[in-house]
């Protein structure tokens, strides 16, 4: 074997070589011996993964800091992770976005399941966002904004560290513009037959997701003639897409000021704005006061933040839920639509199902369940890593 | 309380109440008081269920010799199930549809989740087919063709009695023609841009299920001038849908003659038969084949029958499954799509896609999962049925 570049490090004897070997992604820090030359690697240093018999089983990203160890990065022990490799990796997730997609908006890497762990883009037109929220990609940065400019030539590489998970890396939370500009304005994001607007400055609270594209796209498919009622807007996913296919209003209603203002330049871009109205305020006090001035909807949808971020909050996460599909099903029209949604990962599907339907029959109605969504297919899942899809889409007929 | 016309049957007092109070369809043999006057009531007869108490509680259809003894028809135990009644549910379940797809051709009653407990409904243009997989359905067989008529206006009413559930309500096998006429030859049916062809005669082993229709459409998103291997075909659903969408071929594999012929008509019908092409024979043998002739293809679906009818037959069923991700894997393109389908009750979600992905990986591939489907929105789920949905379907990338 030819000499390698990169440090070593072992599991320990009783370690998990089988689920590595399986193509399981991560080693936790109690897998690994940990000895002192281990524990001063810098984080995100590349090393290769040795087995309890000394056998090299992977290259891996290692960081000390983490309980995320290591993250396999490639069993091919002679790779060198580089700018060769960060290309080939992200052609490999540009072809799959490219056939399923007309235009370049979606997300282009999600993580461990494209091959890059850790690490999250989204491109938006000749702007991409990176998220590494892992120490090897903050290391490697440079190499993957240059990457990703030769593989896809955009222009603009945004750097977002807003990212939660970057914090368990040790990471700071210092965004940066890593090539080209930061767009002035609100991007326009056509999807779905609206356009939406993205403040790509703003961040999280204000960009744009896209994992909520084909569930949007279901319940536009429900909006023809209708009026729709999308509550946790945001920048206006639900309502914005439901106008285009002919919902004849949409109210939108959110927290954020910022957000719905977002919605409203989305539905001017898109024509549609003498249709749309918004309403700023808790969407639980929204849903009471809707109750009470006695409006109803042919279609409600509810895509509320994540109320179970872990399974600590998990039974309070569930009540939540449960309260949302209760006060919420009162507001549709005899015959109309409920669509329901969690981003919760603690939450899994059954126990999401059970919640909003326990919450519709305290409301005193009956649905049936017409379709179950997830997370599109530019977010896919590691197949040992399949369990935690997060984002669920339950759309329920009254 | 105005007298009913019908007679009385009534829950144990330690009977379950509590689930039928709460939305559940149906009450099993074990559950009623079975005294000689129930006993002798006619397979399907209505009657109004009362609880322990005495106290009235729901219209329902008795089968004295169904371990599903009775299923809920109304809580409304004023109700009169008759022509009106049955109407009124046909034009429910038909706002649905129209509000779904563009031609009428669909699942138009889905049994409990459209309230015609045990009746299954399907809409080609101006056919319809019943299976009235219940006794009360036949008993009102007649009332039921005139009001499909009436709501929808088709012109031929099939019987088809060939649905397994029937044995168990000691139901016959006798198809019939309720209106109009059989159609003479395989009938057209618009889907996916493609254009199938039904054998109503040939009953459900040539017919058509519309159960797989958006998953046929996510195939079809990824076969843009792809190879396509589309194993277990029956009459061409993920084949046509892919070269209706640019795919450059397509091999249908399936056992029946019959149902490649119908498959071949179709590629004719929709004018893609010049790279469509069949092989017949058993779906293992043929994958065995082509795995020995060196093929690739840069899609490929299987989607076998149902391996667990029942949870006795799960292990085996899942075994099966295994077997066929292991045997089609081999023959997918590095960085193509392997789509696995599985219409088995008893295997849930997360049973199907574990013997999945062990069976890919006992190929010697890996594959992240980038979509997962269920039956289309003209297959409802009654809420407290919504375990059974039946259908997955798993994309993977490789």
């Amino acid at each position: 074997m030819k000499l390698s570049p990169y440090p070593v490090i072992r599991l320990r004897p009783k370690g998990q070589a089988r689920t590595v070997r399986h193509g399981f992604p991560w080693v936790y820090d109690n897998e690994l011996v940990t000895d002192r030359r281990t524990r001063k690697l810098t984080p995100g240093s590349i090393a290769i993964l040795e087995d309890g018999e000394r056998q090299p089983m992977a290259l891996v990203a290692v960081n000390p800091e983490s309980r995320i160890m290591a993250r396999v990065l490639d069993r091919d022990c002679g790779a060198v992770i580089g700018a060769d490799w960060l290309r080939a990796r992200i052609e490999r997730a540009q072809a799959l976005r490219a056939r399923l997609y007309d235009a370049p908006y979606y997300r282009l890497v999600h993580a461990e399941a494209d091959g890059l762990p850790g690490v999250v883009i989204d491109r938006f037109g000749d702007t991409a966002v990176i998220q590494p929220n892992a120490a090897w990609a903050e290391l490697l940065l440079e190499e993957l904004a240059e990457a990703l400019v030769d593989v896809t030539g955009v222009r603009n590489v945004l750097k977002n560290a807003g990212g939660r998970a970057r914090a368990l890396e040790g990471l700071d939370d210092a965004s940066a513009v890593l090539r080209g500009d930061m767009p002035g304005a609100p991007v326009d994001v056509p999807m779905n037959g609206a356009i939406y607007k993205a403040d790509l400055e703003g961040g999280q609270k204000t960009g744009l997701f896209y994992d909520q594209r084909p569930n949007h796209a279901f319940g536009a498919r429900l909006a023809k003639g209708a009026r729709v009622l999308d509550v946790f807007s945001h920048v206006g996913g639900f309502s914005l897409a439901a106008l285009a296919e002919g919902a004849t209003s949409a109210l939108a209603v959110d927290g954020s000021a910022p957000a719905l203002a977002l919605a409203e330049a989305g539905a001017c871009a898109s024509g549609v704005e003498a249709s749309f109205a918004t309403r700023r305020g808790d969407a639980f006090d929204v849903l009471g006061e809707l109750a009470q001035e006695g409006a109803r909807f042919d279609l409600v949808i509810c895509d509320p933040p994540a109320f179970a971020p872990s399974k600590k909050a998990l039974e309070a996460g569930l009540r939540a839920y449960e309260r949302v599909a209760r006060m919420a099903a009162p507001l549709v029209a005899e015959g109309g639509f409920l669509g329901l949604c969690s981003c919760s990962h603690a939450v899994d599907l059954q126990k999401f199902r059970t919640a909003s339907l326990r919450g519709i029959g305290r409301a005193g109605r009956e649905g049936a369940l017409i379709h179950t969504g997830f997370a599109g297919p530019d977010h896919p899942l590691h197949p040992h890593l399949a369990e935690s899809g997060y984002l669920k889409a339950l759309f329920f007929r009254l």
